[in-house]
């Protein structure tokens, strides 16, 4: 019996056990059973015998759970297999970093939803799973369902992969292609974007590159390119024009904002994509292209982000680590 | 250590070996150490302490290995972990069915490149996988180092997979975005290709959609569509004139020869699709599509055969038997 513990119940934390409960007996097939022993947030928490769908209402209902233990005290008190890990991302590793730590100390196997800490820690976190024997999985970080990390680090095993290039942001991507197809200035697709729900309030972690160069570090470090947040160059879409989108498609380019990482270089800019290129996509979906030496390139795409788009990634960490 | 077998020593075989040792440090740090404990066609074999470009020289040279045992022997009395089968596809199932067979009743693992024992004979052999506790991998099978069969088995384990479609044959396609291009017939273009070494003398089991429809048959079973090669409804692309390609541009469609496994269908023919869909795709790549009712569509597009790229995905195979 696997003893799942979440940690963060918000959408994602919220989707994943959703998901899971879904699609049980699919998964039990690949991985045995299983058992969502806790789940917890900075606050509160439920524990031993409780029903998924009452802690989703009571969360929804009350903003909280039924125990005052926090996150962190059930993760040291309690005995569970793996901690599944879904508090917001911090740039700085924030409370998702102290839980993975101490998970892994446990020897508890992590997987997580979580950009912060890998951007904060990658190497210190890998090295401490190594230490311990288990697996630290964090596919739901880039590109949602796509299994963009997965092919980084297992299945082009055999390839050298020279270059990863992606979009990586969807409000971006969206951004962008809107302007494209309808001519209109930055402003007016933002304000659009907003009213949507596909770009925040304060829109700066997506249209600078911010969320981007996030993911570009964990892709980057993934492949073996050591890479901190403070090596990317980065620069966002908001100086973009429709004129340079009407120039740029004249000669059969439009512009989207590329994540690249090479020996040579690690950038998030908006860059001219030929039409053709997978890269061009519109929307908000997300695509990563892999430049290897032996198997030429090969490309991933599809939601960057969504509910259970993150939850299905993180239930194929699960799989990967019970079902080998 | 793992002992590998390996049977079938034409170009995908060669190639397996070739990059195996080109990437032995990166492949044992993830399955630890292993060894090539023999090698053989149908024929020939060489087995106990021999080198690897040794045999791949004397295979080029002479057409044969050192020793008279052929493949089936050795399988029946060699000891070795897993079985690498790279014998050339008969949709009978052919000598790999045999193969596979004997390998999965030893208790041996097998990863396959062979599309003919999956399509003769999928469910008898997964059974006796499960059986016998071992694993069948077979991602070489379809779209070169693209991990389309790891997405369909384990890593959309969490989504409900709805439609599967595809563009699963490199020479069709690259006759048709030629004829696309050029506004040549199909014949000069066939012609054309033939000369690249792209299509064969007698092309039929690409253009004619057999190659792709063995290939569906593979993915919609491993989807959990029941599927026998004769229930794929099949038409090929030698029809196809440069007027319909220009009728297509002028409503912004292109021609392609679509895949595409659903509970209501299995179905290999020539549609129109949109240029800016994944599978408009031009030359010789391959793309896949799943559409999945919890994360959207999820694409992966590269190059859909190869010698290296399948040996990629051979090794990825052995990757996830041993790194789980």
């Amino acid at each position: 019996m696997i003893r799942i513990g979440v940690v963060g119940f918000g959408t994602v934390g919220q989707g994943f056990v959703e998901l899971l409960a879904a699609r049980k007996s699919v998964v039990e097939k690949l991985v045995g059973e299983f058992r969502i022993v806790f789940v917890a947030d900075s606050k509160s928490s439920i524990s031993g015998s409780f029903s998924i769908s009452e802690a989703i209402e009571m969360k929804r209902r009350s903003g909280r759970l039924r125990d005052d233990r926090t996150a962190m005290e059930l993760i040291k008190e309690e005995d569970f297999d793996v901690l599944v890990e879904c508090s917001v991302t911090k740039l700085d590793g924030g409370d998702g970093l102290r839980y993975i730590r101490e998970a892994l100390k446990k020897g508890c196997h992590v997987v997580t939803s979580n950009k912060g800490p890998l951007v904060a820690a990658y190497d210190e976190l890998m090295k401490l799973a190594s230490q311990h024997g288990v697996e630290l999985m964090y596919e739901a970080t880039v590109g949602g369902a796509m299994p963009v990390i997965r092919l980084a680090r297992k299945y082009l095993a055999a390839c050298t992969i020279e270059r990863v290039s992606g979009v990586l942001n969807g409000t971006c991507n969206y951004i962008l292609s809107r302007m494209e197809e309808e001519g209109l200035p930055y402003e007016r697709v933002l304000s659009e974007a907003q009213e949507l729900g596909i770009a925040e309030a304060d829109p700066s972690y997506d249209v600078e590159g911010i969320d981007a160069a996030a993911k570009l570090v964990i892709l980057a470090n993934t492949v073996g390119i050591r890479a901190r947040y403070e090596d990317v160059e980065r620069k966002g879409i908001s100086s973009i024009t429709p004129e340079a989108f009407r120039i740029a498609a004249e000669k059969g380019y439009t512009i989207r904002l590329i994540a690249e990482a090479s020996r040579k270089r690690l950038l998030v800019a908006p860059r001219l994509v030929r039409k053709s290129h997978p890269l061009s996509l519109r929307g908000t979906m997300n695509a990563v292209v892999f430049n290897t030496a032996e198997a030429g390139s090969i490309a991933v795409a599809g939601r960057g982000a969504g509910k259970y788009e993150t939850a299905s990634a993180m239930i194929s960490d699960l799989v990967d680590i019970y079902a080998g």
